[in-house]
């Protein structure tokens, strides 16, 4: 059947342990560009040269770096989370690349550049999207560090993310739900399609390949599922509040659409991104890199512990 | 991490061998509808419409019969092959939605009926295909029947078929490589990235089900590329010469594009398909079911042995 395609590891040990943000970042940065085909030349060019811009443009990497920290916080080391976790993060840009087509949100501007569609055309888009949903399957495939029956279940875990009780699900809900079903539960099962199921699977996906226990596991989806429901909530109150300079995206996207900040007003929701902050810290404890990180993530916007 | 979310099958014992394609296709049209989730009531249900839509209208199934066909070729017997080959026509329906978009072909009519993105809206099309090809890999993450090892095996063959390699490759180089670069040997291989890789992976897959040593695998996949080939040149050939209510589609849709019909003439197009049927024939041997399912997919477009 062929090998998976893709590149193996430039260094093939495990790295050194560590628990700083800014080191997986860099990590991840780097894995991320080598999972990807390089750039042929010549016109077809265009379905790698899109592929690329979406996964490897300015982000956070808060599902890779998650993934490593999970898989840390059950005492495991391995390179595998790191790809697993780049998996996750290729699912991540496909959505965002979907996300922002003129069908869907009709978005100019992606992390301070224009989305895909406007630089590479809407084919090169939708296209680069299977593609990447395609790499990230390839990614967790041809591991070979990891068992099988492991394999099947990170793969799962992905899969159940994406499909009809996933992102997919979630996203046509976004777009054709009518305003007066936006309630409160109709929010919260919202932001969970969308963000919080990739959010859970970066991490419980990373402790699996810890060799997390099922308690552990659990307590990691909590987290996930916590800071997820934040992340959807800051990113609601940043499309109010924020300039279209200041965010990189276009703003106002959701003027159509019913949030939390309409249901419960902007005051309310800063208390309930600290609230899930909170939780979140309390399900791992609050001497953990990954309550830390958490906290982090959202220092920019404000939110301290 | 939840189940793979696939209602398993209504009778769990192995089916009756046989190699009617008749019988087989009545097998693959009773299992897509069932891996596919129910109509569910209310608005959000336009994603597993489209869904159903997209699977389920009318088609020959060549891809399941054929994996069943290769399975039972190597002397296995196994739902996984009706649940594998169900999988690849999952991939298949979500290409078709892909290439109908506006923003690739612009097509308005599919096996007689509104393209999907015409019935349900651009949205739920784009959101549809993601779901069937993520659906596609949950049915053969969820064959409890196969082993781990196999499951990857299967999942390497269709993602292999699918991203920079395969269907998205294609599918971008025919949107976009310019006329002068439609050469045989370029021809020949778009060829292969649209229809031939899907149909190595249905029967290479289903002839691994079976038990297939590489061998039998390798022919196999002989077989696959030559009626892949096949059925791409009797569509080039419809393209020009059918009516769209005689086919079911819109016609004329490679006007702008280099088809073998441009290079070679409708005469040699003919005498190439019969070439390439006989060389299916060849690899597999004149008195097996594949072959004679082989002629009989061509027989309405007035091909014979």
């Amino acid at each position: 059947m062929g090998t998976a395609g893709v590149r193996p590891q430039a260094s093939a040990g495990v790295p050194e342990a560590t628990d700083d943000p800014l080191v997986l970042l860099a990590r991840a940065e780097a894995r991320l560009a080598q999972l990807l085909p390089p750039l042929p030349i010549g016109e077809t060019g265009v379905l790698v040269d899109a592929a690329r811009s979406a996964l490897l443009s300015p982000g956070k990497r808060a599902r890779p770096v998650m993934a490593m920290l999970a898989c840390a916080h059950v005492g495991g080391t391995s390179l595998s989370a790191l790809n697993y976790g780049c998996a996750v993060e290729m699912v991540h840009a496909a959505s965002l690349v979907l996300d922002d087509l003129p069908c869907m949100d009709n978005a100019a501007l992606r992390r301070g550049a224009p989305t895909v569609h406007r630089a590479h055309g809407e084919d090169a888009a939708v296209l680069s999207a299977i593609a990447l949903l395609n790499q990230a399957h390839r990614t967790v495939l041809s591991d070979a560090a990891l068992g099988a029956q492991l394999r099947l279940t990170l793969l799962d875990a992905i899969t159940e993310a994406v499909g009809f009780d996933g992102l997919a699900h979630g996203q046509i809900r976004d777009l054709r739900d009518p305003a007066d079903d936006r309630t409160e539960y109709g929010l919260r099962r919202l932001n969970h399609l969308k963000t919080g199921a990739l959010f859970v699977a970066a991490l419980r996906g990373g402790g699996l390949i810890g060799g997390g226990v099922p308690a552990q596991l659990d307590a990691l989806s909590t987290f996930g599922e916590a800071v997820g429901f934040a992340f959807q909530l800051c990113d609601d109150l940043h499309d109010v509040q924020a300039t279209t300079q200041a965010l990189g995206k276009d703003v106002r996207q959701d003027r159509d659409k019913v949030t939390f900040v309409d249901l419960w007003g902007a005051g309310r929701v800063q208390t309930a991104i600290r609230q899930s902050l909170a939780r979140a810290q309390e399900a791992l404890g609050a001497d953990c890199a990954l309550s830390a990180y958490a906290w982090e993530l959202f220092r920019n916007a404000g939110f301290t512990r």
